[in-house]
């Protein structure tokens, strides 16, 4: 099919059989897990019919409703921020353990808790993280095969396009959803493909080299992340402990390891606004020492930036160090999308909080004392945050202290091989 | 606010805060466990709005999607209709285990399944009534206060008004759920407080004259319904083990018990259609033995019939049978509504399968065995089908033989005291 003869409905169905295939590689036999905004059940259906295709033995989708999110906010009892549906996470928990896969449709407003308390939005997402650590650890544990993609829901769509009318608000967002998603392709499975090769390309090049640390500067920006040892950059296609090969994000354009959880020194701003939980934290400028902030500002949204840091004392450590170049397709398309999946691969980026254990080499079979020896973090949280553009350069530093330019005006000095 | 004033949203809400504060009787803190069709979202947000402001910690609801349901029929493996979501069931009972209120919403399409394999369906069903019999027990066994009410689905409409505009019988279905639930009235909540003592003046008196059987005469049905031992009589609000008063039907007319499960003597024939996971059981003719079904027949839906029939042993015999007057306004209604929460409200009914351990005295602390011995059933299914109309005589037989004369033409022989 050629790609201007596709309409609205065949790229809706295209994202969903990516996310299927590429995404999720679902298995014959495995359950579906899926979790999705209300708006999005035209995605949704879709998904399922290509799930039951590829042999799914059952899909069941817990849908959100954020009206009914608000109403907790507007009218529960000042006691009810501390509980958590720990009953559905642990249930959730269960289907992994036996065996489902899982599927994330991103869609959320961006600012739907912009008005309310900061202290009874961080009471409640530090319960709603409590209670949904069991089944977070099996999902980025790689113990099952998983995967987000993104829905254009209206809300959404007026925050990335607030100066038109929300019609074409929506529809300029899905056009960047499918571009970035790569099915506005002719073939976007095969498109996969290439993409995971190169990105397995660069990955393999960075695990080779080992760096002890890698150091970014640029404006308001002198920040040297030491990487934990044995850490092994991924990107792309992952091969999950039950054997079957996912794309955990759709799109994804990062190639990625885990930071030293102690060896983090240096000043770090922030190039993008960072979308959390309703509320646009910006301007985020923080100290590291030995690992650990010791310092954070923020123009808009330093309460919350501080209820955050509170969570737990790996949330002022970082979690994850991860490369973008400024070309990337979604930092071409110059918007801001409120929303990490796509922000997050338009740049350089570090996160708060926990470390992915497939980061760091043999580590999904470590005990979590094992891993915090070689210098992964451990929390309740994992916040990504933008801190490249072209402006940004990134230097591997060696063992010895030698630097070598890996990136210059926000491109790899090197092709991928 | 006088009735004529009311319009459609402001009944809405009155039925929200009668399933909240009636249905449910929520006490502050309680999490809500809801369960919902997706065209309930205007609903489901009421009823959320509603168990906040009555102190609910938080409210989860479940949202179903017919579509979803219908793909796996369509597209699924042949291998995977033995497969049920376990672990949301078994999240479900943990929640209620850990105090959690539960409110289904009903407006299922009736026909939904009706062009499927009946033998998938059958496997499906089966499946799930396994996979939820933890929580289901938890439900049945008030452990928790519980409640279902209605929306208006265009499906079920459409089966309820066929020869309307869809919108049309959409406003239809809304008045009589509206009229059923009393949320029509003046006060709603009030004229639950009369109806429910009515109920009780009814079930106090057949409680205190402790009935061996109950005798039914009528066209094609002479069926003699031996009682359970110690069994006691039911209707409207029930007292919940965790002291919280709830009325697990909205509508609810019947007042009813538990049948011995040995006793069950004759013939019945259905008076109304049996709407069954999609498909119409008419015309149901059945013979008891020993309390067990030993011929079943019916004019449509026979191969259903005989699959749910042999679900387990315990699905050839009763779990319940109800009284209802005909003059009931379900019953005066007219409609039929292919939906067992109102039909079983326009007539006398029993059900196959599994008894109410709370219609036995005593029953909600009694093991299974203990059940079993005073004649309450056992099963994984508990199907109501409807055995009454005006031209149906109901007789109290006592321990001695002798028989008095307790429903004559449809209507109740003595007053309510």
């Amino acid at each position: 099919m050629a790609e201007s003869a596709m309409n609205h409905e065949e790229k809706l169905d295209k994202l969903a059989e990516v996310a299927v295939r590429v995404g999720l590689g679902l298995a014959h036999g495995q359950q579906l897990v899926m979790t999705a905004p209300l708006e999005a059940v035209p995605l949704v259906r879709r998904i399922t019919e290509h799930a039951y295709k590829a042999g799914a033995s059952l899909v069941t989708t817990i849908f959100g409703d954020e009206q009914s999110t608000l109403m907790r906010f507007q009218h529960g009892a000042d006691d009810s921020f501390d509980t958590a549906s720990k009953w559905l996470y642990d249930g959730m928990a269960e289907a992994f353990r036996g065996g489902a896969a899982r599927l994330a449709i991103a869609g959320e407003d961006p600012n739907l808790l912009a008005g309310q308390d900061p202290a009874r939005v961080a009471r409640a997402n530090r319960a709603r993280s409590q209670a949904y650590l069991p089944a977070l650890e099996l999902i980025s544990g790689f113990d099952i095969n998983w995967t987000i993609c993104s829905f254009a829901s209206s809300a959404w769509a007026r925050a990335v396009f607030p100066n038109v009318s929300e019609e074409q608000a929506v529809a300029k967002l899905w056009d960047a959803i499918f571009a970035a998603s790569r099915v506005d392709r002719p073939d976007p499975v095969a498109a996969w493909g290439e993409h995971n090769a190169e990105l397995r390309a660069r990955y393999s090049m960075l695990n080779a080299k080992q760096y002890s640390a890698l150091h970014f500067r640029g404006p308001g920006t002198d920040l040297k992340v030491g990487l934990a040892d044995d850490h092994e950059w991924a990107g792309g296609a992952t091969k999950a402990k039950n054997g079957v090969v996912c794309n955990p994000n759709i799109p994804s354009e990062e190639v990625f390891t885990t930071p030293h959880r102690a060896r983090v020194e240096g000043t770090v701003t922030s190039t993008k606004p960072l979308s959390y939980q309703g509320t646009l934290i910006q301007d985020i400028a923080v100290r590291f020492e030995g690992g650990q902030i010791a310092e954070a500002r923020a123009r808009t949204g330093q309460d919350v930036l501080q209820k955050v840091l509170e969570t737990d004392e790996g949330a002022r450590r970082l979690g994850e160090v991860a490369l973008v170049p400024h070309s990337s397709p979604i930092s071409a398309s110059g918007l801001l999308f409120y929303n990490t999946l796509f922000d997050e691969n338009a740049s350089h980026h570090i996160a708060l909080g926990q470390a992915y254990a497939k980061c760091v080499r043999g580590g999904l079979s470590m005990t979590e004392a094992e891993l915090e020896q070689k210098g992964a973090n451990r929390s309740l949280i994992h916040i990504d945050w933008m801190i490249g553009s072209d402006k940004v350069d990134v230097d591997g530093v060696n063992a010895d202290g030698s630097a070598e330019p890996l990136m210059r005006g926000g491109e790899w000095v090197t092709k991928a091989a």
